[in-house]
């Protein structure tokens, strides 16, 4: 693609490092912010920055938070005892639209994967590690995506924490509310037959 | 949705206000930022305001540059005679690529478009009228996308030019490089039968 500007040149080439924004969006969206009123860009290059050098984590749970502490773990209605292991702060996000969860999270901040070259150390397993052993934790739930590297993570987290006194769960795997049952993957159906629910206790979602 | 941070806030609905890109990709853009080194965000941040803040326009195509000519209008080996009139400078890039054309540009920024509230005044039709004036121009090529409004662009550009001693005419309108005959619409086939090119003619592409 040939730019009759080094400045725009520059922009799209930017713009274009973002994820599944190849150069041709990216000039789209250039050559559209260039038609819009100037503040709308200086705002939107204002928030970037700000948010990239004033970006801080909750120092408990590691979540995106503007304070020392977020929202959730500084709620003294939540349930200390019960701490939800997530991946990153989208399914925090995700969990907390359910409205069905009252304790609190722990983000990892990614999931081992030695193929990407990702190991422990660049988690925040540590932390959780330390969490666990001052005792005040009684279940921790694994909330992680049911994939090779979830599934690493969570047993990991499993071995170095089995030897103290805490429950773990993870989230359940089965048949998703909507799905037809014969599009269900064998792996997931058979999980689902495995992992059955009284038919009470079913009624009470 | 809910978010744990004011500052992730804005970036988000920040980002979100570009053309396609929806909040939920927005959140995931500026999380990918968050995970890099901060100089790329500092990076793209700056490019943005900067292409916004020091943009410039030929002053005789009004295509982007950064020079008071671009660099197609001061090349002297170009046909002066010769002005394709186009809506985006992404038409000026599009048929650049294809190394067919070697006049010069015109870009309108825009096409007649009532709905959208855009009319003739929104656009640089006058310093072409006025380019037409001088009497150098010998033929102009209208080159806008063929829907109603590029249509009507066209027609009124021809009646402001019409009584200046200037060729006028329009990229052809055809069917497409390896499109399937049963597949072009009707208005499409008709007019590549009406403006049909001796065989020999075609042999020169």
């Amino acid at each position: 693609m040939e730019f009759s500007s080094k400045l725009l040149e520059n922009a799209v080439n930017e713009m274009a490092q973002l994820p599944g924004i190849g150069k041709r969006t990216a000039l789209r969206l250039v050559l559209h912010l260039l038609r819009q009123p100037e503040h709308q860009t200086f705002q939107l290059s204002e928030a970037l920055s700000k948010v990239r050098a004033e970006i801080n984590f909750c120092k408990s749970c590691h979540n995106i938070s503007d304070k020392v502490l977020c929202e959730i773990c500084s709620n003294t209605n939540r349930n200390e005892e019960l701490i939800c292991v997530v991946e990153d702060i989208r399914d925090v996000m995700a969990i907390e639209n359910t409205s069905s969860f009252r304790g609190l999270y722990h983000v990892l901040g990614g999931k081992i994967s030695p193929m990407d070259g990702i190991g422990p150390q660049d988690l925040n397993i540590n932390s959780l590690v330390e969490k666990v052993k001052t005792g005040k934790v009684k279940e921790l739930i694994f909330a992680m995506s049911p994939t090779m590297e979830g599934d690493t993570t969570n047993f990991y987290i499993f071995r170095q924490i089995q030897d103290h006194n805490v429950a773990m769960s993870t989230i359940a795997r089965g048949v998703a509310a909507g799905n037809e049952l014969e599009y269900t993957d064998e792996i997931t159906l058979g999980r689902s037959i495995i992992d059955r629910v009284p038919f009470e206790a079913s009624l009470k979602s």
